[in-house]
């Protein structure tokens, strides 16, 4: 299946090597890099928390970015719609740029929908042996709904924009991720607190005291 | 033209504004961030002098990374090949993914064949008021085909790699470069030298002591 995401169509490829290689930048820099994968439904709160969690490591010294659904959809995935091919290639460029930035020494913090369980899987399977953590950020729709401060819902549920999910599209549960944050229940900053709880425990911050 | 190239297909798509921004970045780094395109036959010596600059600034304390022609081709554009539209699609994405860590703080460096005026115009277009820096490596084709490390340009010669600059698709030669770094005349120490001076010149590294 993975050939579907990545088939190496240039001739001759190989891995360069750098003069600085990803241990220097982990080294130097007193943290580790790694990804930091946040699911959940539309307006869960996976930006809300991934942005918050952002500020506090950036403030500590740790090299961090957040990758962003948006963003990324204004720029680098600005070709791609929300047909089932487009979201996996959608998912599929996150991936290898999340790649690229961790080689870079960053904790990479993205904050997509990413409803289907093969596209987590697949995730999983690229950053195998690799530091990554998988967040379900839980929400029910009903509560989503009700939040939906781009007002994405009401469309969807209007017919305006197609394939939304929650409405017009499914969206699987996770069945293990590391963490689940229920937004209903928890504050933004305990969802903060618990996430830098876990990338301590993990031993990504050895050298950064929180 | 530029439509060509970025046409956002995704449906309220608005740019997500961090709490951590660039400016932050830049101040707390001590250096500006910035894209620097490194552009050149291939084996004319664009990897080896971006992973040099990379060394020297990683070890000053600059945060910095090489997006190498190969490596982004593993993974990222790893489904694109050398046909016209493929090469454009490969250049956009680097602009894109060069954006985002451009954004995330670091100094980008690129080594990336890029031998058409179109798309570099696009490049430049892309990064207008932004740091940008475009470095010609100028190296007769007789010399990059007695280097040739990788073989590739006795492959392209015999006709089993098809559309290699220099051979079999043109290279057309940057009429406004920052920077022309002749590697047939220069040692790759005084091109990193002047690739350095350089970036301290444009007032990137203004806390940064080389």
């Amino acid at each position: 299946m993975d050939s579907l995401y990545n088939k190496i169509k240039g001739s001759n490829i190989v891995w360069q090597k750098g003069l600085v290689t990803r241990a220097d930048r982990n080294t130097f820099y007193g943290h580790q890099s790694g990804l930091v994968w946040f699911t959940g439904l539309p307006s869960s709160g996976k930006s809300t928390i991934a942005h918050g969690v952002e500020k506090v490591l950036f403030d500590k010294g740790v090299k961090c970015y957040v990758l962003d659904g948006d963003n990324v959809r204004y720029g680098l995935n600005a070709d791609l719609g929300f047909s089932e091919e487009d979201r996996r290639e959608n998912i599929r460029r996150i991936v290898e740029v999340s790649k690229l930035m961790v080689d870079a020494g960053l904790i990479v913090l993205t904050a997509f929908v990413s409803p289907f369980k093969k596209d987590r899987e697949y995730i999983k399977r690229r950053f195998k042996n690799d530091n990554f953590i998988e967040i379900y950020v839980k929400c029910s729709v009903e509560e989503c709904i009700a939040r939906d401060p781009k007002g994405n819902y009401q469309k969807a549920m209007r017919g305006i924009i197609k394939n939304y999910t929650g409405i017009s599209s499914p969206y699987e549960e996770p069945e293990n991720p590391d963490i689940i944050l229920n937004t209903e229940k928890l504050s933004v900053k305990s969802t903060i607190k618990q996430v830098l709880k876990f990338l301590k425990q993990r031993g990504w911050l050895e050298n950064i005291s929180l």
